[in-house]
């Protein structure tokens, strides 16, 4: 495609404005919140509302896919010759609940454009990327007939109650979902007037620990130095697990950790973080965590473990003189690439083993699956597209960045598509997500549309250059 | 006192023996629980009742002293010339409450004889052994115009809720309270058919120790590697406090420990004690503790540290990757002979601060007054006084042993009259002593009137032998 025929997208989608716009409303208004049962007919209503703006824009295959809970919407239109290559759009059409209403400015599902900005539950999370990827797909059937790539759509209906029935779907339409490439319409850049694309995510693992001693609890006067404390066991176990100057001490650990290079080193110090700023959010007086890297290095590329609960034995006021028969604790590890989820619970598992006072019993078992990390490397042919994309929209390069939370899907494709995932989206941090009033930029909404086309068209020239 | 004179004594309790055992049970009727404001009124009948008693055995001062809570009796009878000691009689005339109702043969209050066991709360702790004593001092008077040592009586009402206006209580009455020797008319023997005297109990110190990070719970993803975590933090500082091999690692923790002599260790080890039979009571395979030492040794002798609670985070099912703003636990410490509170306070303090990794906030206090152990000489001479006369009616040599457990008012003796305290009563550890069906052996009662009353004769004789 030629300069001329990106102008006349733009022209395009300057006319076709207030009916996106309208349109868009309209999507926001089904309350299509996963959570509640009572909004069971609403996710239907989505589901045909998604697949029908599908079927509009031109799309070939559409199917509403059912799965154990909520539809997935699946879009298929083939790449038209050999060579050029098919991009998965995954995104999500459900959206969390709105309560408490009364701190919404104006009702949830009645959007509401204020100051250039679109209020209403789902407008950023997720709704708008989505609706996005289809006016552009709708652009380029109208002015071209088709568009210059091959698409599949994946839009699914469960990601705000952690896409329980996503990953057997995948599986199950795993030929269907061939592609040379994944794109998340799900996803929050650093800052609004900071364009940013995700290099990583954690992945996660989850445990409990519980630990016996005398079949009962017992008087510290009758039994002190005689009988087993759990509580004093459980603290060995896990106290042991760190130093002073935050390295895990567990053996192994860090073992399969992909260490930081260099040049990413470089791009995590590009990223703007101010530790005072931080500390002060969070009521401290400076980050701390494992000695020998920085704030963010620790946070997006540094495995971490966090004890998330613990308990046992007298609770209550004053003292109590009690050994008690169990005591129990729950842990998480956030895990950095090429990190083995099995490998770092054996890990925990031999630590506390071997930091096992006499006369106790330790069980050790998983509270939630567990998710690898997930890295794409920077020269991944679509995350270059999407950054000079970004680049030339934003006249700056984008941050690259990574997220010390996990996302499951990103595990899920990597692992049963073999695809790296990536992640371009205009939801900013500071609109609301999840939260009353939340809201989307509409300058993005503009700005969204002409990225996602000049994706499809980079994608459509570059793919064999690279 | 000739052999005669004892034989005189031994008729007279004979002979008394029916109203002996219709007063005790009159006792026995009166429901003098002091934990239950119910019972108020009954607490002071008791007192009266006791005081009464003390009044008809022909005790010339008999006073009931207030306190801030339940009134204490006193009595005195001044030794007829110097050189004749005079002996604090220690003991109490409240009970434990008596529920569950249901689970008693017969009613708590309701006194009753079965197989030569008194049935009734209070029976064995401690009104029968406080009732002895009373009858001891009568015998006396009625056969010879007064007994043979001077007395002080200090029998207090608050003792199963923990003494708390007793050491006013002993500031206050200093100088009516200055005696030769104090004996405990309260106290458990180690078996029935095996006579024991108490060379020791252990000291006591409970703390609080609450832990802060942030000024709210924060999500593990967005924050890890970044905030403190209050729990990581308190499992370093507690599970740090303990070796594998049981020994703690609080630098100075044994400093002050009194070692354990030859003589007391053999002394110790001929206690008998079946570690399989104990490990298998409660539910364990083997008895823990520091090494180097064996189990009564541990138990008696050595410190411990236990954690009595712990608390902190999530909870419930599941998982959840928070990281919490405060974790709490509670501990307290078994004391031995020669351990200061204030240093074993300060040492555990400095293990604390030394242990605590960066961004965390601790404080540590105090739940409850501390004690130091106590432990008497062997050589003491009452102790040997009742080492003889056990060993005489018995036929064997009593045992020497300890107690596990924490008696502040030996404590209270120790420090403020400058006493060391001789346990002699007749409550066996399987009386039910604080549960239903409490009982008291009746042929004890025989044997504690002869057994206190040989014990004032030979003070009488022998005080200044020694």
């Amino acid at each position: 495609m030629s300069d001329v025929d990106m102008q006349q997208l733009d022209t395009y989608f300057t006319e076709e404005r207030d009916r996106h716009i309208e349109e868009y409303r309209e999507f926001l208004r089904i309350p299509s919140v996963s959570a509640l049962p009572a909004h069971r007919e609403d996710i239907t209503r989505a589901a045909e509302w998604v697949a029908n703006a599908l079927r509009l824009a031109g799309v070939p295959t559409v199917e509403i896919l059912k799965t154990q809970g909520h539809p997935v919407v699946y879009g298929a239109w083939p790449a038209e010759q050999p060579g050029i290559p098919t991009l998965l759009l995954y995104a999500h059409y459900d959206t969390q609940p709105a309560d408490p209403f009364h701190e919404w400015t104006t009702p949830p599902f009645e959007p509401t454009i204020r100051d250039g900005r679109m209020y209403a539950r789902g407008a950023s999370d997720d709704k708008g990327n989505l609706f996005l990827t289809i006016k552009v797909v709708e652009a380029y059937t109208k002015l071209y007939g088709r568009p210059p790539i091959g698409l599949i759509f994946l839009f699914e209906g469960e990601e705000e109650i952690g896409s329980p029935n996503l990953r057997a779907l995948i599986l199950e339409q795993k030929e269907r979902l061939r592609a040379d490439a994944v794109m998340s319409a799900d996803s929050v850049m650093w800052a609004n007037d900071v364009p940013s694309l995700v290099l990583g995510t954690k992945g996660l693992i989850a445990l409990q620990i519980d630990i016996r001693g005398a079949e009962s609890d017992l008087h510290s006067g009758l039994h002190g130095g005689l009988a087993p404390n759990p509580l004093n066991a459980l603290t060995m176990m896990l106290g042991s697990m760190w130093s002073l100057d935050g390295k895990v001490q567990i053996e192994g650990f860090y073992d399969e950790v992909r260490p930081l290079r260099e040049q990413e080193r470089a791009e995590i110090a590009a990223v703007p973080f101010d530790e005072a700023d931080y500390a002060r959010s969070i009521g401290i007086t400076t980050p701390v965590g494992e000695a020998g890297f920085g704030p963010l290095e620790r946070n997006w590329a540094r495995p971490t473990l966090d004890i998330n609960g613990i308990w046992g034995g007298f609770q209550g006021e004053g003292s109590k003189t009690v050994i008690a028969r169990e005591a129990h604790a729950k842990i998480t590890c956030r895990l950095a690439p090429d990190q083995v989820p099995s490998h770092v619970i054996a890990a925990i598992e031999k630590h506390i083993y071997t930091h096992c006072p006499a006369g106790i019993t330790v069980s050790v078992q998983q509270t939630a699956g567990s998710s690898s990390a997930f890295a794409i490397a920077p020269t991944h042919p679509v995350l270059h597209v999407a950054r000079e994309v970004l680049g030339d929209s934003y006249h700056r390069e984008p941050l690259m960045i990574r997220v010390g939370g996990t996302l499951p899907v990103a595990d899920y494709f990597q692992k049963d598509l073999g695809q790296d995932i990536v992640f371009l989206a205009w939801s900013m941090p500071d609109e609301h997500l999840h939260g009353p009033d939340e809201f989307f930029r509409l300058e993005n909404f503009d700005r969204g549309l002409r990225v996602y086309a000049d994706v499809f068209e980079r994608l459509s020239e570059k793919w064999n250059e690279g």
